[in-house]
C-alpha cells in the first residue's frame, strides 16, 4: 500500500510517497513562520507534486501538539507561529481529495520504528527519545496506545524523584528535568559556572573529566530508571531509544546498566538504538495513514 | 453467555457461574495447603457441581503468579504450598471438557471492574490495589495489557523515590515501598517504637495524632504520583480504586489531591472506588472466559 506522509517541523515540512516503509520519493521545505495559510498551502504544494502519477490512498500527517484527534485540529504548536486550534485534517482533504489521518509526531516516528524499524518483527514496542526532551511512544500490534486523553507515552514527564527539579510544565522531579539534554546543559552550567551545552559535556565525560562523569551517570541512571518503571507499566519487547544523545553507545550502555540494575530479578527486554534516521517522521507519518486507512 | 469463574486464592478457592457478570450460584472453599494434586481436586469438584444443568462454554481460572500464559502453568504460587510448574489449564481441560482460560488475579479482578463495575462504559481503565501491596491492571476495550513478559500492571514495582525505602523485590523507593499497606504498617512501628498494624496508623491519624497524620500524608502523595505517572504513560479514562485501604473515603480523597497535584496542567481522568466487592475474583475470572473464548 502507498500513502503519502507529511512531517510537519517547527523548521522544514517533509514529506514523502512510501510504500512499506520504503521512500519512493520524498520533497523537503523550510516551514513558513507566517502564519497556518502558509504552512497549509506549503503542505499542499508539496503533496499534490508527490501524489501526482502515484497510486498513493492517503496521506498521513505527523505533528506537534496538543492535537484533538476526534476533530483533526492541532491544538497548538509551541514551536510554528501562528498554529492555534487549525482544522488540519478538514482543510488537507477538501483540497487533496483523499483521507488524512493526523497523529502526533513522537507516535509517528516509533510507530515507523516499530512497523518497519529497529522494532520491526516484535508484538510491542516502546519508542523513547532522549533529545533536548525526553518523549516516546508505546505500540501493540498494529495499534497506538494513544490514551484517553492523547496524554500516553508523555513518558518524560513521569516523576523519578519528588522534590527534585522543576521541569517546563511545572512539577518536580520529573524523568525530563532529570536526564534530557536541556537538563544535562542545565547541570554542567551550573557546575562549571558558564553557559556550557551538553555536546561539549559528553566531550569532557569522554575524556575523563570526573564531575562531567558524574553528571552523566545521574542522567543516565534517570534514565535507566524511567525505562525499568516503562517495564513494570507496559512490559514493552523491545524499547527502541532514539533521539540525539541515544546515537552516542557509550551514553546507551550507561541508560541500559541503570534499567538492568532497577530489573535485577524481573524479565529484561532487548533494548535497540532507533534506524531510520532523519526520514522516521516522513516513514511513520505515512505509516499512519496505511494503518488507519485500510481500519477506517 | 455464561462462563464459570475460579478464584484460586492462599487461604480459599471461590467459584462461581457467571452470566454477563451476574453471579447465578457460587461456590467456595478453604485451600487444601497439601499440594498440587488436592488444590487440583478441589477445584474440579467444585467445578463439575457448579457446571451440572448450566450451559457454561468454558472455564477461567485466576491465579497468582507468576504464570507462563503460553503454557498455561502456573510458575510459582507465594502463598499456597506445592504449587510449582503445575499444569492448571492442561489439568482443568482434561477433566472438565471445556476450554479453560488462566489469568493473573489482579488482572482478572481488575477486568471484572473494567467490564461490569466501576469501569464500565469507559474505553480503558487503570485497576490499582492499595492494599497490603500495591498490584493492579490496564484495559483498553476488551483487552487485558498483559505485556510481553506478563509484567505489564505490576505498577507497585514502578521506582518513585530512588535511594527510598527497599521494596520486598530488593529494590529501592519502589511505590510500594513507599505507600503500601505493609510500609506503612513499617513507618509507624519505626516511629511509635513498638509493632504497629496498618489499621491502628489509620485510627490514630482519624483521631487527628499529628504523626500518624505525616505517616498517611506522605503514603497518599506517593500514591497519588503513582498514579499521575499512570497517566503519563498509559492514560486511562478511569482509574478504579480497590484494595483495603481504597475503602476508606477519607484516604482515597488524599489520594487523589496528591495525584492532582502532580497532574496540573494535564488531563485528569476519573477516579472511582471498585465497586464488585469480595466477588471482583469470581466474576474476573468468568469475565476473561468470556472474552478469550469468544476470541479463540
Amino acid at each position: 500500500m502507498t500513502t503519502l506522509g507529511i512531517d510537519l517541523g517547527g523548521t522544514k515540512i517533509a514529506a514523502a510517497i512510501v510504500s512499506e516503509g520504503r521512500i519512493l520519493k520524498q520533497d523537503r521545505r523550510p516551514t513558513p513562520q507566517t502564519g497556518w495559510p502558509d504552512v497549509r498551502d506549503a503542505m499542499v504544494g508539496m503533496a499534490e507534486e508527490l501524489l501526482s502519477n502515484t497510486d498513493a490512498t492517503a496521506v498521513g500527517v505527523g505533528s506537534p501538539g496538543p492535537l484533538d484527534f476526534d476533530e483533526g485540529k492541532i491544538l497548538f504548536a509551541p514551536n510554528i507561529p501562528g498554529l492555534e486550534n487549525v482544522q488540519l485534517v478538514h482543510e488537507l482533504k477538501e483540497r487533496l481529495t483523499l483521507p488524512v489521518f493526523l497523529e502526533n509526531d513522537a507516535n509517528a516516528a516509533g510507530f515507523a520504528e516499530h512497523r518497519y524499524g529497529a522494532a520491526r518483527g516484535y508484538a510491542s514496542s516502546a519508542y523513547v527519545t532522549l533529545s533536548t526532551g525526553i518523549g516516546g511512544g508505546l505500540f501493540i500490534g498494529n495499534t497506538i496506545v494513544r490514551g484517553a486523553h492523547g496524554v500516553a507515552g508523555e513518558i518524560g514527564h513521569m516523576t523519578l524523584l519528588p522534590g527534585g527539579p522543576v521541569g517546563g510544565d511545572g512539577h518536580d522531579g520529573s524523568w525530563e528535568a532529570l536526564a534530557a539534554g536541556r537538563s544535562i546543559a542545565r547541570d554542567a552550567s551550573y557546575v562549571y559556572g558558564r553557559s556550557m551545552q551538553t555536546a561539549e559535556l559528553f566531550q569532557l565525560a569522554h575524556d575523563g573529566d570526573r564531575k562531567a562523569e558524574r553528571i552523566l551517570d545521574n542522567a543516565t541512571l534517570m534514565s535507566g530508571i524511567g525505562l525499568a518503571n516503562l517495564v513494570k507499566v507496559f512490559d514493552p519487547a523491545v524499547f527502541v531509544l532514539g533521539g540525539g544523545m541515544a546515537s552516542d553507545e557509550q551514553y546507551r550502555a550507561k541508560v541500559e546498566a541503570g534499567m538492568r540494575r532497577y530489573l535485577d530479578g524481573w524479565p529484561v527486554p532487548d533494548v535497540v538504538p532507533a534506524e531510520l534516521g532523519s526520514d522516521v517522521g516522513v516513514i511513520g507519518a505515512a505509516s499512519v495513514a496505511e494503518v488507519e486507512s485500510s481500519q477506517a
